[in-house]
């Protein structure tokens, strides 16, 4: 399997960041470039980053590396990449993402490249934080974490062989899957329990705030997540609405078997609902 | 004020358990009791927290005490309750609970004692696991946790002093409140999130629990409290089920309106709504 030689990072935030510290720890000797929008960013990944090539040039951070990383917030995604694009590129550059829903991204940054020498192939790390930035940038994002690629009919099997190898080398668990898939998989794993916890929060605390006074773990876990950044997740949950309503749609019929069961006070029927729930949250095993 | 002398707990399990090593750390020297309802249960009691006096008698666990404090599920009080107040009881005896509804309790077990020398006074300390029985049993259970205490019109002075001073001691902070605010509260901060854990989990994972090949914190931690004892749970959703269903409603309510902000593909909309529900959650401290 080729090594990739040179590695352009694409928006240095939580996740671009946690590549570069996962990188210098597990790749060491691999050249990294860092390109960011604003020239402040730029001073922050030279002050944060040691030893990572920044610039708010794309033609300069692109030139010449065998793997690009788009880690902007998915709706930014195909301005940078038409500016890649536009570019000189390496004959064997893989453009990638790290974004979490995959049929719209794909379809829009796939044809960016085909008429390029670069080839594009969809990526997920499931792997993140409700904090942001590359002030929480971690060299332990990735350990152990599923990374979801997304070939197509057009994905060539030596880039996927390359890609996969890259993921595995940061300490990924790799999955493949059509994006179709990938959509339908986390809308159910991801966009759904981050959804509740939004939920879950605004009817606990919109009429008294208060109660927070009274919370323990319970609260706390259930809606960490709704601390996340609230214009990267309304990207998100917008570009997979069709598999985020339908999740939705089976959650509130759920909920309406739980609130017949209680008006009914069928005791009997509540045990049985909260089994088949442990038995299926059993599953998941232990960290 | 007056140091309890002597404590008798009756359930050992994860909260009796609990209590019994957060007092031996927290007020060394106080007499423990520990009243189980099968001889197994008192042998594992001997083996796990020597220095405890265990027994399956309840008049002579109770006998002389000044403190009981009730850990089984809130739908077996009643019963222990009455058979502690056949005993002999010490003129000075307080007995509380640590169940997680307080108006269907309180009302159940304050009657049972009025005609004897003690009182009831309920407790909930907020503080758990997901896991269950002695064997998972911490000192460290209730630090910082907030205990609820649960007065009423009949209940004296000198009797919620004296309760509000012995969860103190054991690290809790405490706040008082009437049973009916307290079903409000907790529905709202701990029996709300538990039922949404629940039908995160069915709707995520019913269809094909496959997904959770994928999964990451995210699901993990909204869904974690999904994983407790469901006869326990179906217990406490049922006794407080008046003010669980009306958290459930408002938590439909909401769910409805973030259904058509995505059906109207309204994303500033649902931008603000993602960051009503950040400022909401953002108001809880981090660990």
């Amino acid at each position: 399997m080729s090594i990739e030689r040179s590695i352009a990072i694409f928006s240095p935030g939580l996740l671009g960041g946690s590549l570069v510290k996962t990188i210098q720890q597990r790749i060491p000797g691999m050249e990294i470039r860092v390109w960011a929008r604003r020239e402040d960013a730029v001073q922050e990944v030279r002050r944060e980053l040691p030893a990572v090539i920044a610039s708010t040039d794309v033609a300069e951070t692109i030139r010449g590396v065998s793997l690009a990383v788009l880690c902007m917030p998915i709706q930014h995604m195909p301005d940078i990449a038409r500016q890649i694009a536009s570019c000189e590129l390496a004959d064997d550059l893989i453009v990638t993402d790290v974004g979490s829903v995959k049929g719209s991204v794909v379809a829009a940054l796939e044809p960016i490249f085909a008429g390029t020498n670069a080839a594009f192939l969809g990526s997920h790390p499931m792997a993140g934080s409700q904090r942001t930035g590359l002030a929480h940038a971690s060299g332990d994002l990735f350990h152990r974490a599923a990374c979801l690629l997304t070939p197509t009919a057009s994905t060539q099997r030596e880039h996927l062989d390359r890609l996969r190898a890259f993921w595995i080398k940061l300490g990924c668990r790799v999955r493949e899957m059509s994006p179709q898939e990938h959509d339908h998989c986390v809308a159910r794993i991801s966009h759904l329990p981050h959804s509740m916890a939004v939920l879950t929060t605004l009817a606990a605390l919109s009429e008294d705030a208060g109660v927070l006074d009274s919370s323990a773990g319970g609260f706390r876990d259930t809606t960490r997540v709704a601390g996340g950044d609230p214009a990267m997740w309304a990207g998100i949950l917008m570009q997979n609405r069709t598999e985020v309503m339908a999740a939705l749609q089976d959650a509130s019929a759920v909920m309406r078997e739980l609130l017949e069961m209680l008006q009914s006070m069928d005791e009997e029927a509540l045990r049985r609902f909260l089994t088949q729930a442990k038995a299926l949250r059993d599953l998941l095993p232990a960290v």
